[in-house]
């Protein structure tokens, strides 16, 4: 499994794939060098009028709706199908999905009018996404009693991947990522991941990354998340007490200097 | 008054409530990472057709005219009015407020049609709020002869806290905030600030998140202009020669290590 | 030469004139923080409705069409077209120009609308801007075997002034700068550069701040690109193992602590 990440990663590299993004505005700066610091190239373009072009030379598309609007909901429709028609993997944020029912529509919108390749988010989204009525803030109490997180998350991760035909990643204090048949757990991480806006995003967009030179998509999600998990722990040592600015800073030191060896010495994968 | 600025710090950690923005994109992610820092949520959604919902879970509604646009300016009308509904307190920044007819409409529309908590400005915005006719340009000369720039910025707060009816913080040398019975100064802060973009949105983000678990409007005002201030000093101490990138991560991290301890020594407060 | 590049900087940092940007969402930020740090003062605003007050009270217009739309475009061109009626400076950066029919046409668009002052882009860009069909992935193998990449440069950095009436800048290992007549070459920089996000649109900024305070565009436009180049090389000296996110605070520091000494003992510019 870590040697299919590694291997994903030496393939990044070495081809520099072009990772087109339709995102927020509040952490588009830090999607775009976080995948300029794993070694891809970012492209962020939401007009109608050019994402199907942009995508057509990209080798990933990562939709984000953190801050989506009418004009970029048209956008990630038209570059999602223009992806589909090209066999680019599609990368889906649903930010803030049970928050509104724009975010609800627009969450169902896209998977239904796009196959989408990985969708990532934190519990309560991929919730939603299950049709499970999570509210956004965060796992339902009477249920946790019955089942550790850890499975919820597990069997929600398995619900989504097979309804929508694609990988489905949930972060949290363990992340979880699966395919449907396979599900694997990732351990690695720090809380103050939460204490910086975007890591989630950044996150997403370092799947991007991964799937923009991927033969599986499963290790392309697992490699990205595993990634910025370590990336979290390196930050948290270098930098961690100088508070959340030189965090936030690390994050993207840490990625950028991030090499195969510390990947397979520190991953804590294992599949379910 | 400082152990009321203590108590409201100490509900905002505890409550970490949600702090919906309306803001430019320039200082967005400063604007985020700022009220994260302090120990607040912020969600930042802007469109029409979501951000009344956004409001309704939120506990304060910063909205920041920096970049405004017509799509934008619908949504803080329609946000400003459901927070009005609902009680939760409204952040204006008029930034550049006195610089374009457009800004000049909508900050009078802004505070026409909605009620207005906490109005936070420089002294041109501020002035121009008063309908003192200012320019952006700063205090006129021949009335800064007669007055001193406290006196004209006590008065200036005063008038617009009376107006409407709503707390007025003018940031600057001093600071001064009124709700138009009580006025207080901050002598904190270092003009190092304004070397950095976004000093003033984030000065305005803190505001909202105090007023996000306050009781007294004066006071989270107070609260969050006076962290700003004491933050910039520890920067100036901690980064300053460094240059103005590190100036800028170092905010962020001293308002994520911001204590009582150090709010109660720092603070220079007094009320007029 | 440098001497005039000092000279120009030191009316820079006299007179702080204010530089309108309508620019792109994914490095605005660090486009208002570069050119606080030179010392001027930034100002972005892109609303049809505000566009040309705020360009009339501004001493130079930064247009960067990175994440254009049907909106903006109407804004540049009419920020563009009073920028020109009250000789105020424009400065154009055709982010990704080559790469959508959308960019290409804008470009066109606004060359042909506006009279630009200095457009700044990489070679494959500005290749596009002289109509000789460069793809977005840089300079055509065949071509370069018969002539050096610097020859090139000149040559279409040339043509470009000429056909425009404007000042050329093409930045990449060695930055080339025209007005036609006069073809400048800076050897200063780092490739580090290209490893974070925004370089260029800063570069652009920095040849904005300059043009704001200058008699002559083509001594503008070095020293913008020369002050990108030394603070490159500085940050990479100060911060360049850290990470890439360290270097990207480190270039905001650097410009910040630009002197003209440094610039004059580390300028490597020669008149072709």
């Amino acid at each position: 499994m870590i040697q299919d990440i590694v291997e994903n990663l030496r393939a990044v590299r070495e081809r520099k794939p072009l990772i087109h993004h339709i995102t927020n505005y509040v952490t588009v700066n830090d999607c775009a060098n976080i995948v300029l610091a794993i070694g891809t190239s970012p492209i962020m373009a939401d007009d109608i009028d050019e994402v199907e072009a942009i995508t057509a030379i990209s080798s990933a598309l990562v939709l984000n709706i953190g801050t989506l609007n009418s004009r970029t909901i048209a956008s990630m429709l038209a570059a999602g199908k223009k992806a589909n028609e090209l066999n680019i993997p599609v990368i889906l944020d649903p930010v803030g999905a049970g928050a509104s029912e724009l975010r609800n529509r627009t969450t169902e919108r896209l998977l239904k009018e796009v196959n989408i390749t990985v969708v990532r988010g934190n519990m309560s989204e991929i919730r939603f996404v299950a049709g499970l009525g999570a509210t956004t803030k965060g796992v339902d109490a009477s249920e946790a009693d019955q089942k550790s997180e850890k499975e919820i998350g597990r069997s929600t991760a398995e619900k989504v991947a097979k309804q929508f035909g694609c990988v489905t990643a949930i972060t949290g204090a363990t992340d979880i990522v699966s395919d449907g048949r396979r599900t694997i757990y990732i351990e690695n991480g720090t809380n103050l991941l939460s204490n910086v806006t975007g890591t989630g995003c950044m996150c997403t967009s370092l799947v991007g990354a991964f799937c923009g030179a991927a033969t599986d998509f499963l290790i392309a999600a697992t490699g990205g998340i595993l990634s910025m998990g370590i990336a979290g722990e390196l930050a948290a040592e270098s930098a961690g007490d100088k508070g959340n600015g030189s965090f936030h800073v690390a994050i993207i030191d840490e990625i950028s200097k991030l090499n195969t060896e510390t990947l397979v010495k520190r991953a804590k994968i294992l599949e379910a």
